[in-house]
């Protein structure tokens, strides 16, 4: 389908059409902007909501700020769709987030405008103030650093740290607070309630009330309407400048304005670019902006899939028959049937409900299931507190965010030898949102780390049974769960709970020659692969190992014991993870096999479909089986499918 | 030395024999306690200054709360020796921070008092939170929590993830911040500046003028003085009480009050006791309180090592020849030299400027050498932000410290392709400040991650090497330099530069039998094994490898096409790293040759000196020995030494 841009988006070709626009024409420019945003989307999928409430914020900063000398840095990324539609990549929007197109997110590499790669949140304070010090310190004292953040990314401790550092620094950084009371899920938290306050003016109200109250008790007062206005005034301004978190952090602090109204704006924006040191504008704008579906349901449209513009519908595929729950739907609807069971359980997010089911139970049980914001530390620090208290604690975050926990994983969870259960959601390549958000590296930061527990199930009825197990009055470690985000294999998942014995993996099937380790959701593919195997006379033994710590070490010794070649699959990087335990265990039993590793590969892998991208990285069920071929043709040409990035 | 604790400390077995005291009887033992941790420190070493600081508010907190059923949570935890002291350690404390003595930290399995288990900064919100949540969820009304934290600790994200969740989790949290303007160096960023704005009430002076001026510009104002009164204490009450960060985050903000009244303290802490909600109590202390130049010279007397504590003379060993530097002291001089003839370098510590040595730049180029404060994660994200401008950043972070920035590693600077120099300070196994310090995990955690260089110096002039390699034009890479606490082995360490070509090890000696391949500083062991071997005719090879990441991949060649047997030694933990590494090496080429491994083991090890807990963990040079003779003896009986906690 060929989509048009409006007859003006059209001599955009990057911000310089853009500044050569009237001030009038703009409002025709963010009309056209939004509308190429829902058509696109629409059509060709992507985030949604976020980008349609920034079309006019993105519009005034490339129509002040002399982009990309000054340096605009977007928080999370996944608002910049219209900064990637006006700064030369009209015409490959339609390739967005899909394989060898443009990524969703800014990204150095695909263009200068893009100053900072996103993707996580709250890191756009730093890195900006971080350019604005080289500008300082090369004397470049004409160019401008701003950062755009929302509110829900505003609660990651991250922010707070460049804010802390920004407000004594010296540079003329200007920060932008996209405040929508939004992250994927409705914002929680004191801030969330402050800012609140800012824009309500309770505040205000409140010093006011207490001054005439304390004036009013007065006998015979005698304030004049002119000297009671000049009060109000004083203390109006004291209050928006002083009385104000980001004062205190000694941020010059503008707003709140209306991030909608384009001329205020850009007149606010022309302004700001004048004013030295570091300062914030507050901004207020709707998350969905201009389409009316998802200014109501924002959560429902941060990224709605592909949708009939006009009617709103949101298209879901028909299946004549009944289709696998996603890992995260069985992770939510068990974790419930476990906690009415368990009145120890409790469940907590860092600003994931949706995404990672647990809603289900936040709903059902608002007293044991929590979202804690956009703050990993917190979450895993909290539940190391929780469980110091019986409590046994499911913390579920997604395994590249995890990295933000990785210390209080470590010094408040392991160390102290807590049975918190980590419930990695989207572990291994999660597709479309790339690089950032790919879990690739927890099985060797975790499986590093003493008293832990990292598990891995192989389909629903597993992850249920995992789920079980490590609420157990048995266990005491701490207890990782990973897997993969979307679909499993089970459309009957709701088996009864059985205990999975810690550290003990199964034999699916025997076999001759080659013997298959697979950890987690990719025993499917090799599943897959030894039917396509057998056709041709090939019939490799499978084993689901569950663990990749503890290892099922009698498990092994029957493997070492039976089969001199042994491939090992995992979706995780191949740099000390599953296939490494594999042969820590082969080197200190001193046995001799041939060991070949598959799994994510020794380098950034960029976005794409799940099936895209383990297909690249060769351990889908067709490379799997090419392995297997390999390693019986001729045991001494094997050689390792890692690339290795050293020696391009 | 036998060390008696004044007469009425003496009686003190358990805060309940505290409780039995009169507030008069308090004064003498705050005194008592202050001289005994004088008494003992002098003579056994320790952190110093922050327990001084802290006398009071620990009398004053187990006087008023019921410990250990409520909960006290101590943020870093290095204050807390008076805490210990109180509560059933008095006569253990000269084993203090020795082999197989009581920790330096609060520890759950030393002492029920020891709520929560620390020594990073900045957890105590968070935990102190899941405690009062779960109390709450249990219905113990009556248990209170408190955490005490410095404004050190304040400045890091996770202090702000937990505050803003404890206003609005509604339990009855009590946070103490303890104000000293100190961490162990002075505190940076806006939010100490905000804490003096506080403290000297600029705020409500600016207020005051505001609106007294406003008033003042009116004719014939007919102000009395009971009405300037009333609006100034309203004014007063409005900016302790909401023109305040803490109140901003809806935690009651009381204070500041200071932290050395005994009776103050102890009627203020009766009085929150009873007030429900989350709160905050602001109290003004002294580093080093009671000891004169300890409050003198904060950063020197934070743990001074042993000294006569009549005059305070620090006793240094004296040698007779000169002895090596530390590697912390190469990296500082260093990188002025580097700095001087590269204008891009710039060096960031986040908060460790003297344990760093990064004061020696700091204090040559001001311009160029920043303390971000406690905030490993902005340092980090900083640091890439200044490497998009061309800057080489050298951010120097203990290793345990960096499990703290890990995502923004892998987000901000690996997954860029930024090249961004970490300098890992105190890898490897810390001593006597124990688990929560000791850098063990940082070769498979940063090794996993894609396009990192990760490095090991063998002595201080392989650290120079690599500090220049590093940043040189042709290395465009993220760039890992580990190396550990303490001396290294060159008295004349000032050796001209030489680039290290990345990847390239270097072969120390060729021998028979076994090749041991050795990371950093730990190659200096072997040499001392090998020295000891050739006495009775052993005569193993040595390879310092330099790179864990990338692997030298010919001298690995070389190795395993002589060598059948191959040790491998590390001062990291055992899964996943270096010796890992090189069993993914052999895999992937199909060597046959035993491989064992000796490093950290896969076990929480405790604190101690570093020799201590390098024989613990079979490392040292008599263990390497041993394992080369083993090896030597019998290839199959080799067995791992790598103690499986599962098994246990």
């Amino acid at each position: 389908m060929d989509i048009t841009p409006g007859a003006l988006l059209q001599t955009i070709d990057s911000p310089d059409d853009l500044k050569r626009l009237s001030r009038e024409q703009l409002y025709q420019l963010c009309d056209e902007l939004r509308q190429y945003i829902i058509d696109i989307v629409s059509v060709h999928g992507g985030h949604f909501a976020a980008s349609l409430g920034v079309v006019e914020l993105t519009v005034a900063l490339h129509y002040i700020f002399n982009t990309p000398y000054d340096q605009l840095v977007w928080d999370v990324g996944h608002q910049a769709y219209g900064h990637k539609i006006l700064t030369g990549r009209r015409d490959q929007f339609a390739t967005n987030r899909k394989y060898n197109g443009i990524s969703g997110f800014p990204k150095r590499g695909e263009s200068p405008y893009d100053a900072f790669g996103v993707g996580h949140s709250s890191t756009s304070i730093s890195a900006a103030l971080g350019m604005a010090m080289a500008a300082k310190y090369k004397g470049e004292t004409d160019r401008k650093v701003v950062a755009v953040i929302g509110d829900g990314a505003m609660t990651a401790g991250l922010a707070f740290e460049g804010m802390n550092h920004a407000g004594v620094a010296d540079t003329d950084l200007l920060i932008i607070l996209n405040d929508n009371c939004m992250s994927i899920d409705p914002n929680v938290g004191a801030l969330k309630e402050y800012l609140t306050d800012i824009t309500t003016s309770k505040t205000y109200n409140r010093l006011k009330d207490d001054i005439w109250k304390a004036l009013g008790k007065l006998p015979g007062s005698t304030f004049s309407r002119d000297m009671a206005s000049k009060i109000e005034h004083s203390i109006k301004s004291f209050v928006s400048r002083s009385s104000n978190l980001f004062e205190s952090l000694n941020l010059r602090y503008f707003g709140p304005i209306d991030g909608h109204n384009i001329t205020k704006l850009v007149d606010t924006l022309a302004d700001l670019r004048q004013i030295p040191g570091p300062k914030l504008l507050h901004i207020m704008t709707v998350k969905g902006k201009g389409y009316a579906l998802a200014e109501k349901e924002q959560t429902k449209w941060h990224a709605p899939g592909l949708f009939d513009k006009i009617t709103g519908e949101i298209y879901k595929k028909h299946y004549p028959t009944p289709q696998p729950p996603k890992y995260q739907d069985v992770f939510g609807h068990t974790l419930i049937e476990l906690a009415e069971q368990n009145p120890n359980i409790i469940g907590i997010t860092p600003a994931m409900p949706s995404g990672s089911s647990l809603k289900f139970m936040m709903e059902k049980m608002p007293d044991r299931a929590f979202d804690v914001g956009i703050c990993e530390q917190h979450a895993v620090t909290l539940s190391a507190g929780m469980a110091t208290q019986g409590m046994r604690v499911f913390c579920n975050i997604y395994s590249s965010f995890m990295q933000r926990a990785y210390d209080q994983v470590i010094h408040d969870v392991a160390i102290q030898h807590l049975p918190v259960v980590f419930c990695l959601d989207r572990a291994g390549l999660v597709g479309e949102d790339g690089p950032t958000h790919h879990g690739a590296y927890d099985i060797p930061y975790m499986r590093c780390v003493p008293n832990m527990i990292v598990s891995s199930p192989m389909n629903e009825s597993e992850l249920r049974n995992l789920l079980y197990t490590a609420q157990l009055e048995s266990n005491q470690h701490p207890f990782v769960i990973r897997y993969p985000r979307g679909e499993g294999v089970m459309p009957e998942w709701r088996t009864p709970f059985q205990e999975i014995p810690v550290g003990k993996g199964r034999k699916i099937k025997d076999g001759e020659g080659v013997a298959i380790l697979t950890l987690g959701h990719p025993g499917n593919f090799a599943t897959a692969a030894i039917r396509e195997l057998r056709a041709t006379g090939l019939d490799p033994a499978h084993y689901d190992m569950r663990f990749v710590k503890p290892l099922d070490e009698d498990l092994l010794h029957e493997v070492f014991g039976k089969y001199d070649r042994i491939l090992t699959v995992e979706d995780g990087t191949v740099v000390g993870g599953f296939g490494s335990a594999v042969l820590e265990f082969q080197a200190a039993h001193g046995y001799n096999a041939t060991v070949r590793i598959l799994g994510i590969p020794d380098r950034i892998v960029e976005h794409g479909s799940p099936k895209e991208l383990q297909h690249e990285c060769g351990y889908d069920a067709p490379a799997i089986a090419s392995a297997v071929r390999e390693m019986m043709k001729d045991k001494v040409s094997v050689q390792s499918l890692r690339p290795n990035s050293w020696s391009q």
